[in-house]
């Protein structure tokens, strides 16, 4: 289950009542597109198993997965593989279809060279512009690579609503997943959208699901907590949230996290800014800002119980380095002391700070993490008087785009 | 030569006299560790000789190359070799020594059972405790590998002055590179703090230090410019700058623009928020906010003329996408036409867009950028009324978290 420690805000500001933040929860839960709400509960143990079978395919048929998305068709994947999947196994996952680079591209196909590979492409309207350019470079080479068997290599996972990218699938017999019609992108991680290349990477869908499904069940109020901590330090003239970890392999999570809660709130003029960083790194580059720059930054810290892999910290047999304090100490331990200190450290210098804490680096702490976080994103952005799952601005340079393309 | 495009601010704001920001460049030129501004010229033939010798036995010997440092040790290299290291190339290159993460050095370790590999460590102090817990890791395990050839391995870059780390280099005839005195961590990257993972990389370390002489001698016009408009858009309430390439490879780019920004304007309560997003990928998550949230933002894109590599897209041979009008274009164009669009949109909905502009992605531009960075950096800040080259908030959270380990 996660925790939430607020106890870095009191300090600075009254937090709204929790039945505020209560409310707004079920007012999204009467909204278009709320689907995501129930959905850990509603996908099927058939659809949970065809996804499982589907990534076991992928992992024994190839060396590499390319995996073609934009937004949330692709930070939710990697969020999960970049958290959970070690080095070592198999596939390499290579991330595109969000970008036009010809530099990327060229790039990404020399590492296919000698590999053999699976593509999954994920769109939820089966239209976005990179991924469907994107996937007609992979489509060629597959055909050029493996001739009639293709199209076998093709993962689809598209909205429910017909596109003709969903009928292709259908018609070619291609592997096929869905988005939910009512469950938008940024809300779309814990679906065939995210779980599919989780599954290819080895991770335990099972679990996540289970995990998201507990924290749904029996945790809200934390939930609740964290949207109206955030309002209140809005309201409060704290308009940028630092979103960091100590745990590298939680750096994609902050990318996940931004699109979430930017995408749900920044409209109308208002929305907190959101900002990832990756400590204690980032320290060494943000650290002098978030100190002494405006006092307008709050911070939410994501840290683990237990926090995975460990080594200890050996005696240096080469020279004196004036660290032997550090001598048998696991990295972990020095990491969990520099969590504390850096929490104090910019209390004082006039940051709040909220700590959200799950059990550990696992699929079910993942799982819980994001439903957590997709629960309090809602509440947060009807507290702060907008619509959390409607996006109206990011349309405005696709229409110019495609205007100048076909002129 | 780095040009810049201000058109998309003069909707916004009147811009500073360019006078101004001249007058900070030769203030700054006064001031205590500003040795960064002339080292292009100073660095000499034989050092960057001795570079590229040392990168080149490090290529030669090592299947993977493991670079530890944090902050300015760190975020210059890594900007480099993603922006030119071409997959494929040997050493693998992979950074540690900036987290305490136990988890993150398992898999570092993993990632090592079977390769042969040399470390770098940078450290200007030679007391980074993140590096230099690191490291001691890292120096038993060479000794268990390499044995009493363990330290023809180690390369060391530190700064001139007296260390326990210089020490041992010196007394153990290690491979030593000094970061000059008077060039703090965040403007060291021309110096072998990052040139010696460049050149093991396999990068043209003269060409991008001659890239550097050139714009440091002919082109201080367009920093002075830069900066001018970012005071004048921080005055006018813009008080976030979001940075953005449409080129992945320049994504470690933003790392280092971050903390090259945020660590010499962050203090005394004052400083432009520095937020690097990549597109076209972050618009699908980020540009929702761009487009529609709070009007505080600005906008500096990076271009380049030319874009590196590129590919073709086919048309698609398996069904109608829709997207028949981006048959047989490049990528790359476009790319470029996406980026035109989004200026466009992004200054239509209120966000000033700088554009900022190298010939090509090679070693030349990188230098030039570089280069074009720093001094509208120490420019800016001095325009804002803070000193560029301290740091005074950044020892807070270790003095604290010395305390603890050693209670």
């Amino acid at each position: 289950m996660i925790k939430i420690d607020l106890s870095g805000v009191l300090k600075f500001t009254g937090i709204l009542p929790r039945s505020d933040a209560k409310a707004a929860d079920e007012r999204s839960a009467q909204l278009p597109m709320s689907g995501w709400m129930s959905w850990p509960r509603e996908i099927t143990r058939r659809e949970i198993d065809a996804i499982t079978e589907a990534g076991r395919t992928i992992a024994r048929s190839s060396q590499a997965l390319v995996v073609l998305g934009a937004g949330g068709s692709s930070l939710g994947a990697r969020a999960l593989t970049d958290a959970l999947f070690r080095d070592g196994g198999v596939p390499d996952i290579l991330f595109g279809g969000d970008n036009l680079s010809g530099e990327y591209m060229s790039r990404l196909l020399k590492k296919l060279e000698s590999k053999d590979f699976s593509v999954v492409v994920t769109s939820k309207t089966g239209s976005t512009t990179e991924t469907l350019a994107t996937l007609r470079i992979f489509l060629k080479l597959l055909r050029e690579r493996y001739g009639a068997e293709a199209l076998s290599r093709l993962y689809v996972t598209t909205g429910a609503g017909p596109s003709a990218l969903r009928r292709f699938a259908e018609e070619k017999g291609c592997a096929l997943f869905d988005i939910p019609r009512e469950i938008g992108g940024r809300y779309s991680v814990l679906t065939a959208s995210g779980l599919l290349t989780a599954a290819a990477g080895g991770l335990d869908i099972t679990a996540l699901i289970d995990g998201a499904v507990r924290e749904m069940e029996s945790n809200a109020e934390a939930a609740w907590d964290y949207a109206a901590a955030r309002q209140s330090l809005y309201r409060g003239g704290f308009k940028t949230e630092l979103f960091a970890s100590f745990e590298p392999a939680l750096g994609s999570f902050g990318d996940w996290w931004r699109q979430l809660y930017g995408e749900s709130e920044g409209k109308e003029g208002r929305g907190i800014f959101p900002a990832p960083l990756h400590y204690t790194g980032d320290l060494h580059s943000m650290g002098q800002y978030v100190q002494e720059g405006p006092r307008d930054l709050f911070e939410t810290i994501v840290s683990l119980g237990e926090a995975g892999g460990d080594v200890a910290i050996p005696g240096n047999g080469e020279f004196d380095d004036g660290f032997d304090f550090l001598t048998g100490r696991s990295l972990n331990s020095v990491n969990e002391i520099a969590l504390g200190a850096v929490k104090n450290t910019h209390i004082s210098g006039g940051v709040p700070v909220i700590e959200i804490r799950a059990p550990k680096l696992d699929e079910s702490s993942l799982g819980a993490l994001m439903y957590f976080f997709e629960r309090a994103c809602a509440s947060s952005a009807i507290l702060s008087g907008v619509t959390p799952f409607e996006q109206p601005g990011v349309e405005a340079y696709k229409k110019q785009m495609f205007q100048m393309l076909k002129d």
